[in-house]
């Protein structure tokens, strides 16, 4: 594998601390980390045999990961909005209960192409006819720990929780030796799976060593749906069924109470926030900043674009650095260090991968984005992280890289094919424009 | 003057209701709105005379307005972040206190090509020195109402009361004749102005038929501050003084009451809503589903990109949109049609120019942007103010155009020159940065 070699602007590691070299270098070789320091002019040698990226104006850091979303959602952008859950899942539903292995490997394609274009090298991704989206993300370059969504109920994908774990074992022997695309568990939530379903998922998780990955505690209505069913809250009805343990993310965790944070920071839980999404559905405000304070692992994740509308990370960070300041009435809270550990170290953490990726230490996947700091909209700079949390945008991005392979270079994506993706995402939504009542006609 | 003939694309109007046209056509004549329409292809003549551009991909519609900004603050753009008001205050003014007109007039010049390049095509700004904020306003070709910031205290540009009424009269008297650029009455806040300094800035606002733009009840220690002072809380104080009326512009106001709220709407008050400010100061959220509700006119900012940190009126829009949702557990409340139009007509009333611009009328000016959709984050549509609201960025605006002139085409700012602008911003960081104690060296 050739070798590429960034130098002459600075370079954020995340490896340790928040420091950033103001003038630095990083070496990729055999798609890993091999090396990165200061960079001077006239000492530093430039291998020869390297491509050579000059950062002047840009800045260097580890790709983005976005912990949570549910990917081929795109193809319902814009779908509904403004509506309470009960009636918003209504209306998605519609779609939904058409969908086909298809719609979502095409779906999933046009959130690879977004996701890679603003700066997010890896995802966790929950959805159904998951084989499918999990090609998607093989041939777009991306990493991503995927599960098929299971239920009590039949989804659109498959008739019963038997041909769930069925497809389950299938997709763990399908993918089991693949360096970038992992599967983990992912049953819906603890209202719509039942003890049995869920023990069952914990054991498959336990037996090919993967994560665990449910919806916890996102509206106030589930946590009494749950209490009531099952006498505790949903983390505690998990405990219970011993499943809150390092393996388990989860989305959301907006509803929980102070035993709920302790237990979450005991057991080494991943916390996935979706800031935007629980905005946007009126979910309410994840406690946050008690959860960084008892150590818990948050990560953050965009949700899918039905509730957001986009996949933007960068975006993302900045709602998660802000509207918990606002809610708390304490600028403090939630700084920008904060906000970017939760999108890069910690996202790894949570996704399982961190041995791998999340920071560029030598040894490590060279999973990486450049960042454009010459747009007026980033000038002056006195703090680098300030910048990336709350300044940058997704379309800032300017080159993406994964296992040193580009995906992305100077704006192109270089593994998918664009304007084909968005012409059959609009083919696929001509057919959804159907279930649609105030549609435009195009 | 030439004409410019937009046609084969989507065309918002902000016209009454939040309609698009689905293929349309709109003619630019003498720097007004000649007309528009549907266009049918074959059917509708391009006049020969006009510069044609074909929306394709793209949508028009009114340029946005940011009601409430402090525009020179790029210079200041990340400088202190995630610290209390008052700390933040305290390390802002360290560079404040050294402040010059030509950084001013530079700050500005920087904010315009910001603004213009995300797609907004008139600002409310109050600072400092700004004769050569009018200035940069000016020769960014944008709209703009501004005022010099009124204090007890000496400002770092006027050592008194007096110097700066007499500042006010030399400045109505200067641009008493400009089409874009106008005067407004800006004392900073009623915890910053005596009563004197109020009744006296309302009745020079009344003389020259100025707006009257000043902060209120951003903090809810402010209104403890004010209430102790004078017994009542900062709107009701200022009704006290006489100047609670359809010229007042209200920056902030997050903490009402409902007799507030209803003298708001009684007097026609406008209120200038900066979510992204109010978070990420943690002033805490403006009651805005009430206000609305209430029939006030809510229009939007964005503050300065101290407290921000940047201009984007798109992602002001995606931040309004949400969080009260989050907030109220409602996702009925700020719906995006409400958004979009505080971010057009109801800013151009706030700014009190809603005669000229805010919609595309016919016979109002052409104050306009066209916006690509033809990106990725953008696809597929449903519905276009859906869009505009919770997935556009600021970076996908392609054109903007004032009075019939283009401010930008195709990402190119052609009024100001941008690479100077920024060379120039560095140099004034270069100085700045001598009062930051962490900042990178470049």
């Amino acid at each position: 594998m050739s070798s590429t070699f960034f130098y002459n602007g600075p370079v954020l590691t995340m490896d340790g601390e928040c420091k950033v070299i103001d003038c630095g270098w990083l070496e990729v070789e055999g798609g890993k980390v091999a090396g990165f320091g200061e960079y001077i002019q006239g000492q530093t040698q430039i291998p020869a045999a390297s491509e050579g990226v000059d950062l002047e104006g840009n800045l260097l850091m580890p790709g983005l990961i976005n912990a949570h979303t549910h990917a081929a959602m795109t193809i319902l952008r814009g779908f509904s909005d403004d509506l309470p859950l009960m009636d918003w899942l209504g209306e998605i539903f519609k779609v939904e209960k058409n969908l086909t292995s298809d719609w979502v490997r095409t779906g999933t394609e046009l959130a690879c192409i977004e996701m890679i274009k603003s700066g997010t090298i890896a995802a966790s991704d929950m959805y159904i006819f998951e084989d499918a989206a999990m090609d998607a993300f093989d041939r777009s370059g991306m990493r991503a720990v995927c599960g098929e969504g299971m239920f009590d109920f039949p989804s659109p994908s498959l008739s019963d929780v038997e041909s769930m774990f069925a497809e389950v074992e299938r997709l763990a022997e399908k993918w089991k030796n693949h360096s970038r695309v992992k599967l983990a568990l992912m049953p819906h939530a603890t209202y719509t799976c039942s003890p049995d379903l869920l023990i069952r998922a914990g054991e498959v998780a336990e037996k090919y060593g993967m994560m665990f990955h449910t919806h916890i505690s996102e509206t106030e209505n589930e946590v009494h749906m749950v209490k009531d069913k099952y006498g505790k809250n949903p983390l505690m009805h998990l405990d219970n069924l011993g499943l809150v343990n390092e393996r388990l993310m989860g989305a959301h965790m907006v509803w929980l109470d102070d035993n709920d944070i302790a237990l979450a920071a005991q057991k080494g839980v991943k916390m996935l926030h979706c800031p935007e999404s629980n905005m946007k559905l009126a979910s309410g405000f994840a406690p946050v900043a008690k959860l960084l304070a008892a150590g818990v692992c948050v990560a953050l994740g965009t949700d899918g674009t039905a509730s957001n509308n986009n996949l933007d990370m960068f975006t993302e960070m900045d709602y998660a650095a802000k509207i918990h300041k606002g809610y708390m009435l304490d600028a403090t809270v939630t700084s920008d260090r904060d906000v970017l550990k939760m999108a890069t170290v910690n996202g790894a953490k949570a996704l399982g991968i961190d041995k791998i990726t999340g920071s560029l230490a030598v040894g490590k996947s060279a999973d990486l984005i450049v960042v454009d700091f010459s747009a007026p909209h980033l000038v002056p700079v006195y703090d680098y992280i300030s910048h990336l949390v709350y300044s940058v945008s997704g379309s800032d991005v300017k080159h993406t890289m994964v296992e040193g392979k580009w995906l992305m270079k100077g704006r192109k994506v270089l593994t998918l094919d664009e304007k084909k993706v968005i012409s059959d995402i609009n083919e696929i939504a001509k057919e959804a424009r159907k279930f649609h009542k105030n549609s435009v006609s195009n």
